[in-house]
């Protein structure tokens, strides 16, 4: 089991849930009412935020594990810290205005794909290994 | 692999699968056809369970896992189970009004909140072993 | 660790990345500017193909990995090829009109409850392994 990476997690699952509960916090603040999604548009920006975060999960927990188990743990973890990185800037930049989320989101985006480069090398590794 | 929490996580997939169910039924009793996802306030609190179910899923599961790997396979499955009682409240109080998804909510939050302690003593202790 | 699933879920990664890329060229054609998520109905079908695969990578998941590690490896990893064949056709019949997702969307649901039944027998057959 790949310590690093499972720190890195936990730091995952804990940083998902803080960019989770800004938008509680975004509802009172802009006065929309459960179960309304919209209304608002400084609103729907911190929950675009939320939202993304979540639809990127996949493509970045999967090729996560798969890259530490088959290439590297340390190098999988320093990606996923690259990734929170990439994140928190990604959340400042677009709850701010809708164009300030462009860096945050390549450096996540980047992020993901060394992953799946890492992941994809480490997994034809292991074939050709008896 | 922790056989009780990969039992508890099928118990979650189904558990999981059931909620998503509960759209399309009120798509129909509510009259809101695809692909709007608003419209009508009772549709849209069902709607909410299924998609805050999913919101959790990884605050939830990361954790569940770390906490079965490095702690406790029977402990992190005994919460798995407390988050599902937990959701079915939240399901059953919020289909009827906003207010009634609070005891369910905070119950499956305690869950994760546990798991993600337990996730951290495990990998903390894992630490220290030689 | 179950190769052949892995290489599988490197794929499913990468086909969901691609679905997920389909939302933002949607935008651009059908003119929705972010955050909103409704507006125009073509863009409004792109959008739920993306947020449909989401919605059930939970339910494909984990018992795609749970009946790789306690059932077969091969089994589970051709049941998530059929999975993302279906998601293919569901995704090409969804952007055309809502009814034309039905066959892809029963094909990726029979995939998952194959692999739910999969990961079921598996289990229990471990349960009575000394």
């Amino acid at each position: 089991m790949p310590l690093y990476t499972s720190f890195v997690t936990l730091l995952v699952a804990l940083f998902y849930f803080f960019i989770a509960t800004r938008v509680p916090l975004a509802r009172r603040k802009y006065n929309v009412q459960l179960p309304a999604i919209t209304g608002n548009l400084d609103f729907e920006r911190v929950f675009r935020v939320h939202q993304n975060t979540l639809e990127w999960l996949p493509t970045f927990l999967l090729p996560l594990w798969l890259c530490a188990y088959y290439l590297s743990d340390i190098g999988a973890a320093v990606l996923g810290l690259v990734w929170i990185v990439g994140r928190l800037l990604y959340w400042l930049g677009y709850t701010s205005a809708v164009a300030k989320r462009i860096p945050g989101f390549f450096i996540q985006a980047l992020a993901c794909l060394l992953l799946i480069i890492g992941a994809a090398v480490g997994m034809f590794m292991r074939l050709g290994t008896p």
